[in-house]
């Protein structure tokens, strides 16, 4: 999968800040467990290219790898753990509220591990729901039917209200699973906690379905959503061809970067037209895509149009009319009934009635249970959360980098989106695949 | 599955018209099939009430049974046969294509299959496209992917213009798939066949989504859509769940009757209310149903709502408010985003923001494959329809009741619609298992 | 679905026994609940032939229409209730179990329900597993993932030791869910609180995925079965086209009845050989079954073959064979390595090397959770059953016969087995669909 | 996901064989792709502790990018070009039959694409059935139904044999998709090719449902294999849980590495015992996993067992007992059975009964279609290998490594297989999340 990645210039510092020493051993020692030394570290860059111009300036970037360490930071018998999700919905949510409970609990017998309810809000002063406490017993079965147990809400919380909810409880370990947003969030609640002195850890979960998180090779539920986009858009397939000039246009998750769509086109040779924000479409004139489409059905009297959500933003932006929501998000337009209308005037312009097809998935991919690919994922990231957390690291994500579980500053993570390179391997077979360049 | 049964009072006669006398030796007398008698007779009624009035009343209604003929109107080896599909999706069109062609061809070896493309239109003078032969080769997997190979349109065509098309076709045996509207085009056209003295038969397959075609227990593709729906429900109760105050809304299919709702609701128990035609909710009020979610979620927190399409043309209809479209169908308000729009103003007025998540699943299962019990009986109802038509019977489809395959007069399917009995096991069970009644 | 029906002259008494006068108001009045009348049935026989002889011999036999009664013989509040599941797993028993215990709990308020665990032996003075009490907390979401809480075993115990076990626990109202044996069981239970005058009542709801008991049209689980066996069908067939002379062998369910791998093959058009215990093969000699595998090899180089275990007893019944296992049912010979062999012998035989590739999938098909057709059928079975058991009645079983829910007497549902009728539609269609006959 | 590397000091030369300078300008330039350069090469390895040990020895290793070049070798419009697939079927095996066919035929317009059928056995003199010729009509939904549409064999042919058909045939590309042993079998009609002096190359497309094959991070069918094992499992902890003392019995494939296991396992949390050919268990004695199992029988009464295939051939060979097959590989003995009933004597011998049921889904997983993940790689994968033929390569196939698709050597994918670290951290985190290691 290539991306846009951070450039060598852009990098940040890429060491982990650590609460203090870690002087207390760790009882997965008694378990003949392999440990990670402090000096194992993976290559950031492995292309010739990017190596060449790096081998004259100096030191190799490398990410901490993570896992076990044979020495903590916490005691485990008295330490009280928190976790909290945020955002939307994201097959995997409850494997890692899971895993990173049964971890804390049956590797490291921490004292307790509460899960905070409703996202951020659930840890402020008036919480919409008081915290449940997390235990083998709760979260047994959690990660059969999708979902997540503690439930989410989306956009920030004043941090100060955080930590003191954080002291009030006494939890030094906490654990936050969310995307872009939340994680500059959980940066402000370790720059409260760090200000008041204290010693709390806040380790991250990426969690973006649209995979636009910088430094992971690919997120948790991004698996699973791509699976489910094939009904999607095999139902589009049938319903366009089963009416003359028939039109499936289906809307897929994606709101800065395209990886959804075109993986799903990739995976589905129905697809005809495929748009992504990092190479929006023209829509009308000559090369446009309505004319285009019309070239098309001309020809085959049906097609498959698979759209990314945040196009619709992107065309929303050209026109300079972007509002902002609650998270500081720019509101997006939507562009699924936006392009559907579009269409259907088009063609009625032109004289030749269409009949579109409109199916928007998201709600019933966000919500289904982890497919092992990401169930195994989120074991692993769970896992390597737990033992960063315990060793002391903090204002960190974990990451999955050239076929290791690394450390990443959450300075890295949030520094910029992910996005698909227009000019890189995947688009460029999007566009051999659908043939869409052949139509204008 | 209960329903309003036509009752003994409004049942037509249930004779089946013949085209002529039956001569020919069927080609399956060579390989010992066992054959169906003219007169075996499946009885309509059997419920003791029903008889009861009944045997004071005369003679007791049946059905005549479907199967194979030792004697044939049609010599197979000049019989040309067409098939046209009218309608929306449905899982099993292709099953039916595919089983009716194969028992023309292998089992009685007629001249040859077509067909019609694009639904009745294709039947026209100026049809979208060209009739296409079907062949052994042609239909051997087309059962597998969903959809329909022939295409579909709705509404009717001049029916004069129809026979004029199979005249010069030659053909003598029209196999018509649909359901209300298309039945009754079927009767016209049966009918301008016989006022031209024309020996051509017209036998339908019931194919309705909804299950709302009398005379047949269950339709095709009824199965296949109420196992998709759980999908649906599922990710509304994971969305509903997710967020505080949360509502997972889900819109299925049913214009005028409520058995995939109803089906759904049984199959799947998230459900917290559950709305049909038949039994439509009163919105605002005491005792109305924003009251009662209010109060569930005041409790519960989330809720999930299940709302057959037909709801919003019957409270349109309430309202006086009756389009009819190019089929003579009311033109029904999307009663999702309208229910959606409503529920979000009521718990705004009340001061206790919700946060509704909208799924509808529509397109996503009406193009999907036939599960196997659909695969089953469509090819079951296939065979029997080419079995009737072979014996030279017409204006008629094929139905299923008490056990056995049925010749129903198109009379009776189309006499009015099935519904579910708001006073019956189905309705009233889901009453019970959602609960719903609680609230009010 | 036809099948050798129990004709007229062997039907027994239909008439069910009830414990007492039912003079307790029912619960459910209160909610405007719908009640069945005790003069409700339903005719037996629907066929004119059969209905023809009947109505010369008198009487027309007709079952007992389900649902709740206005009055009850047991009070709800002082009753305690128990349920246990015997035989192998079956989709839908968690649905059966949940339903009713959910129905006696929300609607009848009984004292206590309890689940006697791993079948029979569960009642016994030493059983592996004190029951346990099931609450609607317990049985939330046990539906969603297959098996049988309780758990199960096969074989009788002492009726007498289980009557004690239910005396000491007070428990006046049981369900037991089985197949044949188990309800021998349940008749012998039964008897044995009769001769002790006790007022026990036992209501049974059959389970047999081989859908082989008379007086229920189609058992729970069976829908599921036949849609799982797609899969392992489907790889056959795969696995069969990708090896010159390839063979895939598939056994599936049918200890006595074919109904599954008969309505498999209708729902799976690559079958090419299907053999059921109503019809099995002869293998060797002209016109047998290897000889015809070797003329279709020939021509196509591939071929699936489904077989029902039960063929194996068949065979092994024609050789004098028959052994008898813990419940006293034939132990059958393992029909699929026996015929994996046979094949693999003969061709090399006659020089023409096969590849077998043999799957077996009953472990991953019993397992299974119910489809939504057996969902929503298990709820409405459960309902039923609480409400039958709840008006005192007792030596019976719920069924499904000609659109109504009925009570059947369990001297009928254990009279001789339900099985196709090689002259009826069903297998015929095999036949023709197969087209298996072709290459004798 | 951690293996044993192919460590610095084993690596052969990572320089690729090219049949002669590439001088015809791609037909791709016309469409603005963007070339691989082939200077472009990606790290071999990243650690810090493998690279510290290199830095200091001079050269580090790196593959060669794949990708489209501006210059070819071959003239396409003359060009005739084969596909060959070998060994058991594997989840993709269309996706890249189709892939390859399209994109020589769309992107590069070769003269002709030919699929061998069954295996090497298609090129000999004398093969099972002739080429077909592949066009985008044969390929175009080849890929939704799993299997092979050319078919295999196992096994190895006469190299002389198959170029003489390659020269008859006038073909100058072929592809090679298959395993280990089939590599090598690329590679010796790679070394006869040359000593004839043709210029035929010769590219592979690693395929092994196992993904044992050095210089791929993960091979196609993996994805899909590992989450087909999920329904396995699941049945297998249903049924163990549906009886007293009941243990599901799950073999996974697996000959000589053990990945698809503890992947499945990682993935599916109901795994108490997970045993692979890199550690295999010791059976008997204290310690043993005979006393292991019944110490958790003891407690928890129930347990799933997962077993690679490839530890009954690591058990035969402890005995010093192994027989090589046709192909070379050591002949496994089937370990399912074996083990089931050395689980059912010991138990039987210590007084306490189980009841194990044994699940084998191999062909049911093999015989797949190809996931959204694997469909997308394999259609990268097919592109890449198409790039790399037409610009003369040879004696190469196409892998995955740190992000990028790689030309790797066959000499290096056929130097030993991938096997799974029972120090790393997938091993070790099974140990973990199984638990095994606690009842030992």
């Amino acid at each position: 999968m290539d991306a846009y990645c951070v450039s060598p210039e852009e990098l940040p510092a890429l060491d982990i800040e650590r609460l203090g020493p870690a002087t207390v051993d760790s009882p997965l020692t008694a378990r003949r467990r392999r440990f990670t030394e402090d000096d194992e570290r993976v290559s950031v860059y492995t292309h010739s290219h990017t190596l060449r111009a790096l081998h004259s300036g100096g030191e190799i970037p490398t990410f901490e790898v993570a896992g076990p360490r044979r020495k903590l930071f916490f005691q485990p018998r008295t330490l009280r753990c928190g976790i909290v999700t945020c955002g939307g919905l994201c097959p995997g949510l409850n494997d890692v509220i899971r895993t990173v409970t049964l971890a804390l609990i049956w590797q490291y017998a921490v004292e307790k591990v509460y899960g905070f309810r409703y996202g951020y809000a659930g840890l402020t002063a008036n919480p919409p729901a008081p915290p449940m406490e997390l235990t083998p017993e709760v979260v047994d079965d959690i990660h059969l039917q999708g979902g997540d147990i503690l439930g989410s809400s989306r956009g920030p919380q004043d941090e100060n209200e955080m930590v003191d909810t954080l002291e009030r409880m006494g939890i030094s370990l906490l654990f936050v699973v969310g995307g872009d947003g939340t994680m500059r969030g959980a940066r402000a609640l370790a720059g409260a906690v760090k200000r008041r002195g204290a010693a709390v850890a806040v380790i991250g979960i990426p969690k973006t379905i649209d995979n636009d998180i910088s430094g992971i090779e690919q997120s948790f539920g991004f698996s699973t959503a791509v699976e489910a986009c094939r009904a999607a858009i095999h139902s589009a397939h049938q319903e366009a061809r089963g009416a003359w000039n028939g039109v499936g246009l289906v809307k897929l998750m994606g709101r800065e970067s395209g990886f959804i769509a075109a993986q799903a086109t990739l995976a589905n040779s129905d697809v005809n037209f495929c748009f992504v924000p990092e190479a929006p479409p023209v829509l009308d004139g000559p090369g446009g895509f309505l004319e285009a489409l019309e070239r098309r059905l001309d020809v085959k009297h049906h097609a498959v149009v698979v759209v990314a959500e945040g196009v619709g933003e992107t065309l929303a932006g050209q026109k300079g009319d972007v509002r902002l929501d609650i998270s500081g998000n720019a509101v997006r337009e939507d562009i699924g009934p936006l392009l559907h209308r579009w269409m259907v005037e088009h063609f009625k312009a032109v004289g030749k009635p269409i009949s579109v097809k409109y199916i928007d998935p998201s709600y019933m991919i966000r919500s289904l249970p982890a497919d092992s690919n990401d169930s195994a994922f989120c074991l692993m990231l769970g896992q390597n959360a737990v033992h960063a957390g315990m060793s002391g690291r903090t204002d960190m994500v974990i990451g999955y980098w050239n076929q290791y579980y690394v450390h990443i500053p959450i300075d890295l993570a949030t520094l910029k989106r992910k996005k698909l390179d227009p000019r890189g391997d995947v688009w460029q077979t999007v566009l051999e695949t659908t043939g869409q360049l052949r139509w204008s």
